[in-house]
């Protein structure tokens, strides 16, 4: 689980390397790496481009098929309301994730996308944590400078 | 308001004639056709080709920005949240959709995802509900037969 999830970490810092805030995902199918992404969306101008829609895409690229419920996913960050509902779509079998956020995160505080009945997707958060939120609490504190 | 919701309708009769689900989706600004797509799900093996997704990417692309504030979307069908999230985060100006979806429709059945402050979309739905409910209706039928 710590290993998937700093695998991500790693997706993030590279983001950050090309002026995208931090955030990382990583596909993973009986303990092997299917895909991988950080956030592109200001180098894409594609408001989609989040980490875990990159790496879902590419997963079922890989895997030809849009279903991957053998799949899990690892995220730095709580997924938004768009991520949660991909990672319903696609049947990831379970969401691992870092840090919670409390603004825009769709899966444990806002509107608890994926506890509704119709998504089978096991969620969980808080996965080395203070490491996933620090990242992005440095990230945010230059921006300010 | 008919002419765009019209070519929407076009977007989706060809996703159907590929073997998708007809839905189609048309990003318009100041009158004039900025993108237009239909759903690509089974075609791309990609949960996230919704008609709305692939239509906003191309918009982006186009414009080269993640922001089209001066761009409204028509959509056959009420967006799912995905969808919904993604109108929201590109801060399109004003979502047109036809029929309305009870059963997995994030706008105005199911969270009211544009509907909280920090979505500034504005929503008109149901136009040309009758014609963009029937194409649905008669794909399932003919599912079914």
């Amino acid at each position: 689980m710590q290993y998937f999830i700093n695998l991500a970490i790693q997706e993030a810092e590279k983001a950050e390397s090309r002026g995208s805030v931090p955030i990382g995902a990583v596909v993973v199918q009986n303990n092997k790496v299917i895909s991988s992404a950080g956030n592109e969306v200001i180098k894409n101008s594609d408001p989609t481009a989040h980490a875990e829609i990159l790496a879902i895409r590419k997963a079922c690229l890989l895997l030809n098929s849009h279903i991957i419920d053998e799949c899990d996913i690892y995220v730095t960050l709580e997924p938004c309301a768009m991520c949660a509902h991909a990672i319903y779509l696609s049947r990831i079998r379970r969401l691992y994730f870092g840090a919670y956020d409390v603004k825009r995160g769709a899966v444990d505080q806002w509107s608890s996308t994926l506890d509704r009945s119709i998504y089978k997707t096991e969620v969980i958060g808080g996965v080395c944590e203070t490491q996933c939120a620090e990242i992005l609490q440095k990230f945010f504190e230059k921006k300010r400078i």
